[in-house]
């Protein structure tokens, strides 16, 4: 199950709507004779693959898989008649499939008289799907914010200054951020300040995300911005009664909220598109829009080994006045990235 | 030597003026027969007390040492000659003694026909010591900045609320640090918002560091202030100008300079008072005037995986204004306390 969670790991950025899925066929003896992870939507599922690569051998073997198989015939056919179909003996799944239009997936296998398991790493296979499952949940899509800071928390100098605060190990690393989620979200400061480009460099196969800007008065995004450019979509968010200097074509119109846009209007229009999960990459303000909005479900941040004293610092806004408020997530992960330090921290038990 | 290493941390926060010293002897077959560390300032070398624990065993022995064996008569007698009384055959130390009265034991050993190696695990046994190196380089104590903030850099909510924005585990942590240290020091924001104790609790046989407060114009410490009590020494240190409310028996009076007092001048005198170790605990506008002093050698920082969006800053002033004058520093350690994170930092190549 170990080696399914990695190889589903292979999909995420790519199979949106869909989840990513991983999956291990064993023979009759016990040797692995198939792996295949779903690779993108519309595409042949994770248990299609790994059946494929074991052909006869399947026969009287194992499946096991890091979500339950599904049995409903979107643009494929539905996984579980497939396992049947191939002579699995057995079948074991990590997690649940919460989708109320793939589940069942479990009952037509048992139905046909194969032992099915379910919760083998579950945790780990949950914890690779984090985004598809929050999104099936929420009804929203899975939102990470990613920052770059000192251990002061601030995100340049006094100045104004930042270039570069963490090293180029930890920006070459928000690319593979990016290359998993499905948008990546900026405001009109970053806009104005940075002209990202936020496309995916230097990471081979990747599926370029949804380019969204956060652009409220439609004042931020010159004809020449890069975020205009060919290499990836772009989707340009403004307000109702803003008129854009720009050309409309990429643009979608939201109310405004306190400050800004309505943050869950524009998660409500990502997810319509089949964004499942967004890196927000805004400054502080946005940021705290988000926050504000409950709209943080994950928090990964470089900090660099390095103390400022002054300067704007990672978040401003959010709403939260008294400690008692606080925003607490749980650490996740802890790892070292070049001279900085990549902090990961999720949100527990969030319901909206 | 990994075992002289662990032996001489036993030793840190006791021994100042002296630096922590580990020592272990083995007999002529190799076998350890004689353990010792430098315990206080004034008692036995850490040579002695393994010396003294082989007995007859040492001879034809080795002594492996983390600090070079001392050369001179102070309270008590030369190492070098100790080690040469007692028959030792062969001596490994890790790192030289930079301290001008008590080197040349390595000669001492060497002229009485001793072979003598230097360098084994030098860098963990001058990172035991680090405090002390650095005091003997500078001629000030070493000063480690400890702070305890969010994610995003806020030591308190917008309110001024903070009670706790860190876990207990890091609370408790908080006082090996202060057992490790000679003297703890705050300054009169803190004083006043927290009337801290800054003794050391929970870990016995600890010795109380040295109590110091900031107090420029002599006005934030109250008669009934915890830190008056006698579970340590207290220094107050005022302004020249001032006109404390309070008994000055304990107060040191020193120059002013910009936004408070001169803290050269009270490493100083904490220096002269044999203080080889601060721990700095102090808000941010205090710690923004020791980095402006160019007085921060490492950084601790207790991270809550908490976010907040406003309140103060762990660092403040500091006279960094662009990215590029920022305090650049290495990540040496990262461990989870609780749900915590302590992240270590020490300053690299900094001479002053």
């Amino acid at each position: 199950m170990r080696r399914a969670i990695t190889l589903a790991a292979r999909g995420l950025g790519s199979t949106s709507p869909n989840p990513v899925v991983g999956c291990v066929v064993l023979d009759a003896t016990g040797e692995s004779v198939g792996e295949g992870w779903h690779q993108r939507a519309g595409g042949p599922h994770a248990e299609v693959h790994a059946l494929r690569a074991a052909g006869e051998r399947a026969r009287g073997g194992t499946a096991l898989v890091t979500l339950e198989p599904c049995n409903h015939t979107g643009r494929t056919g539905p996984c579980a008649q497939a396992l049947i179909d191939a002579g699995i003996a057995r079948v074991v799944y990590a997690v649940g499939d919460p989708n109320p239009t793939a589940t069942g997936g479990a009952q037509t296998l048992r139905a046909a008289g194969i032992p099915v398991e379910q919760g083998l790493l579950e945790t780990e296979a949950a914890e690779v799907n984090a985004a598809w499952l929050t999104s099936v949940r929420l009804g929203r899509p899975h939102v990470t914010w990613k920052y770059a800071a000192t251990l002061d928390g601030r995100i340049a100098a006094a100045d104004g200054t930042s270039r570069w605060i963490t090293s180029a190990e930890a920006r070459a690393d928000v690319h593979r951020l990016r290359a998993e989620c499905d948008a990546v979200v900026v405001g009109s400061g970053t806009q104005r300040a940075d002209d990202p480009h936020l496309a995916v460099r230097g990471i081979e196969g990747a599926v370029q995300p949804l380019r969204v800007v956060v652009d409220t008065n439609g004042t931020a995004v010159p004809p020449d911005a890069r975020v205009l450019d060919d290499a990836a979509p772009t989707l340009i968010a403004v307000a109702d009664d803003a008129t854009p200097a720009y050309d409309t074509e990429n643009t979608v119109r939201l109310p405004r909220a306190e400050g800004g846009l309505d943050i869950r209007t524009l998660l409500d229009v990502l997810h319509a598109r089949g964004v499942r999960s967004v890196l927000l990459e805004g400054g502080p303000t946005l940021a705290g829009a988000f926050v504000a909005a409950g709209a943080v479900d994950r928090v990964v941040g470089y900090l660099a080994p390095v103390l400022l004293g002054a300067g704007p610092a990672a978040l401003t806004g959010g709403g939260i006045t008294t400690i008692t408020e606080a925003l607490r997530l749980d650490v996740s992960e802890t790892v070292r990235i070049g001279p900085d330090l990549r902090i990961t921290a999720t949100l527990v038990a969030k319901e909206h």
